[in-house]
């Protein structure tokens, strides 16, 4: 049932170091204006699990469709089994307030540490407080909707994007 | 800077019985496989959030772009000073196995009781294990992307929708 809540935005969670491992993601949310939070759930048996545990720090990267066949091979490659920095057309760079690096080619990288981890069911829910981002031209004057962000269609190998559309109620 | 997590889905957050309140939240997110589970952050301030506190349970309705009017309305007016029902074109019908009820015009109704509160900053994290649903034709095969979903540009006034279009990476 919970398909219900698709199309749902993809993001990629960077987690570690010196060996950084990159997993895509549907399940984050916003969280707190102020402290500025966030939570993203993890499932139990992935290696960014493991290494947000170890960490108690991730970012949540913001690609655009052009960089979908990363994001594919992000969520479905095994970060355990092989280093995904050799498999991925992505650049690593500094975050500001985090060991944990950004992501050059996505167009916002928004840096958590984590200040609460909540068990629900097969997953664990990683609460972050935002200690700091960086972003591109897609949100230089708010968030600009020509720029098309990736929606995941459901759990299989469809995606979207959003329109450039806007309506007001 | 969580306006770099948007455009965010947005949804229908149904809490109360007798007299049952509609808020609009951006802020969804599933949890969990099995069981299935999801989430949603309510400010503290919101009437929602008593009424989630006191009956322990809410729906998660999932409208689509001609229902923006409703949208926006719930998502501005405080069912705490007026009763919502009365200034919504929403029909309420009961639920399977909650007592919140659910949304006829949504493409689906969401049913959860929840298991877990956190504190989240400003907000309340209410963890919902989902314990029946409801569907329209959205979601009868599957995730049917050329119904247009409602995505909100960011924290103003602005939304938009998923596109038809099907990317593979």
């Amino acid at each position: 049932m919970l398909e219900y809540l698709y199309p749902a935005r993809t993001y990629l969670i960077v987690s570690g170091r010196e060996k950084p491992n990159v997993m895509t993601a549907d399940w984050v949310t916003a969280l707190s204006f102020s402290p500025a939070m966030l939570g993203v759930a993890i499932g139990h048996t992935r290696y960014t699990h493991k290494l947000i545990k170890k960490y108690k720090e991730f970012v949540v990267a913001v690609p655009t469709i052009e960089l979908l066949k990363d994001v594919w091979t992000a969520g479905t490659a095994s970060g355990a089994d092989r280093d995904k920095t050799e498999i991925l057309a992505l650049t690593f760079i500094p975050s500001k307030k985090v060991a944990t690096p950004s992501i050059k080619e996505c167009q916002a990288n928004i840096e958590c540490k984590v200040v609460n981890e909540v068990e629900t069911g097969d997953h664990t829910f990683f609460v972050g407080e935002i200690v700091d981002a960086s972003y591109g031209d897609a949100f230089r004057r708010g968030v600009d909707l020509s720029y098309r962000f990736i929606l995941h269609a459901d759990f299989g190998k469809r995606f979207t994007t959003n329109t450039s559309e806007i309506y007001e109620p």
